[in-house]
């Protein structure tokens, strides 16, 4: 049994690394736990090698790098970080007539005073496109993730999907593939206007093409991928295209797992919060992605302000005589309790 | 009178400036209007040598670095910055059967389908120490402001208040003031824990000294400040000391101004919002500083939080039929409208 934390962090995406910087901040004790291998969730193990534009101070980033100074800002004060480790039940226990959670791994028990859930959208896999016989492709050219952009360079891409990560794609291998098409089912998107417009402004120069109604019918090729049939889904038109990569961007399968049978209030796959990041069971909070409340964003931007959030309340909740806003409370003799 | 904007946005600190950049995001017109002369806010006029170290992605970044960071993010979308104009008034008309509003400044008149109030503390002067004829001391050793800290290398430096600020300066001019001697009135401060640990570890190791329960009696001097007397409130022990420069950072008398008088709830000098932004009036958000609800912390963090938000809630208003979230409402024709 590990020793007891005032904040254990379940997820070491950006959201939970910002947590920990902040739990620091205000001078609680704090663990890291994340199934993946790596920090940085989502930015390190689907796109490391794209750039992000809507972190506050980057006008460009590569969320690798983005990931590299998150962790320095974050492990700044020592927190554990508990790689690779799927968290699989929590039990409520007492200590001292207070609260105390302990988080159960597939390895290892972790006692905390309060959790904080930053598990983004859990535990994702790919959409696949649903195609027979699609899992062969893998390998010759059809490609989930992009984690090395420059294996597309001279390279015809079929990118298919509406979202925010096609239209990401699209600009990102923009001037390294030797030719982009983007195909998406309907002329609806769920992307940033601003990429939108980029992509648009890409496709009027004749630098790649966008078509909207159009769906991926088949792959073919040999040792790897060379064309591809596509089809109109309101004309029924068919085509064939030469290619060599398709990048399908469909979203993801996602789960909460164990997380999801603790009792918490869950809306559509998310944990309902209030604006303080409390859910409904006391001690334990979510924060980014995962957290849903009135207005809720799901941006980097808005996970690393949760997280500040969530830590306040936390350490309100664990020292209910501290006021919640920092610089309100932080007498250190109060404080001085919460060191381990 | 200006061109009617989808969004403006009253104050160009990084709350402003994160506003500004995610309305283009959104496809949404945007200006800003500032009082002062410069982007940036507090960080530029205040202290633009600070390092900060509580922005996501910045383990340390001097406030003027991240102001120009934050600047070039923001106006990439060449969104019109008013500078040196002050708010004075607000006119609701109507357009088309909508809500206009227009923004009277000292200077023009700017209409604008929505308002977003990212005025942060508002118009603020530095609350001055309570010591007769304090003014004769600026210019020869009193700061209310510290716009370059080389001008403290090798001096005798004290520094009066316990929050935040008094707290950060003892750590960003150790190592270049000569010696800094740190007071505060009583023992329990409003600054962040890791901050307030980091001046005591200097204390220990002899490196600069901090008083609880002394207040500054007297400066005396000549051409420039010699020595001060400092007073213990409880044993009323004075005592004077060679000193060449003195710091107070007592806090801020701000305020809303004319913004006090549109009808906006207020609660303590800030607006209240929803967790959406929203004020009671429909069409004007705030965000940042300026803005409060339930779990509200002032961070620059949680701020750029709260812009994209509002940015969110404005498009949203502007277009009813456009859901909130992004990337589930970019349908290019919807947002074809909006474009001045």
């Amino acid at each position: 049994m590990q020793d007891v934390k005032d904040i254990t962090i379940i997820g070491a995406g950006p959201t939970g690394l910002f947590g920990a910087f902040y739990a620091g901040m205000r001078g609680a004790s704090c663990r890291l736990i994340d199934n993946l291998d790596q920090v940085g969730g989502q930015l390190t193990a689907l796109y490391p090698e794209k750039y992000i534009f809507d972190v506050a101070g980057f006008p460009k980033i590569l969320s690798k790098d983005l990931v590299k100074e998150m962790a320095q800002q974050a492990l700044q004060w020592k927190a554990p970080v508990h790689l690779g480790q799927k968290v699989v039940g929590l039990r409520r226990e007492e200590q001292d007539g207070k609260p105390l959670f302990v988080l159960v791994t597939d390895q290892e028990e972790f006692p905390s005073r309060t959790v904080i859930i930053a598990a983004g959208i859990g535990a994702f896999t790919p959409r696949k496109l649903p195609l027979k016989d699609v899992d062969q492709w893998y390998g010759k050219g059809l490609h989930d993730r992009v984690l090395n952009p420059q294996e597309f360079a001279g390279q015809r891409v079929l990118i298919v999907g509406g979202g925010d990560s096609a239209f990401d794609w699209a600009v990102n291998l923009h001037g390294i593939a030797k030719s982009i098409l983007m195909i998406h089912r309907r002329d609806g998107f769920r992307a940033h206007h601003a990429t939108v417009a980029q992509v648009q402004a890409f496709c009027a120069a004749g630098q790649m093409e966008l078509r909207t109604f159009w769906e991926l019918k088949a792959i073919a090729g040999g040792a790897r991928i060379e064309r591809v049939t596509i089809v109109n889904n309101k004309t029924k038109e068919e085509e064939t295209i030469a290619m060599d990569r398709v990048i399908p961007q469909l979203g993801f399968l996602s789960s909460l797992g164990a997380i999801a049978e603790w009792g918490l209030e869950l809306e559509k796959g998310d944990i309902k919060v209030a604006s303080t990041m409390e859910t409904n069971i006391p001690g334990i909070y979510a924060a980014g992605d995962v957290a849903v409340f009135p207005g809720k964003l799901k941006l980097i931007a808005t996970g690393v302000s949760d997280a500040c959030v969530a830590v306040n309340h936390a350490v309100h909740f664990i020292h209910p005589e501290a006021k919640v806003a920092p610089g309100h409370s932080s007498n250190m003799a109060i404080f001085g309790q919460t060191e381990d």
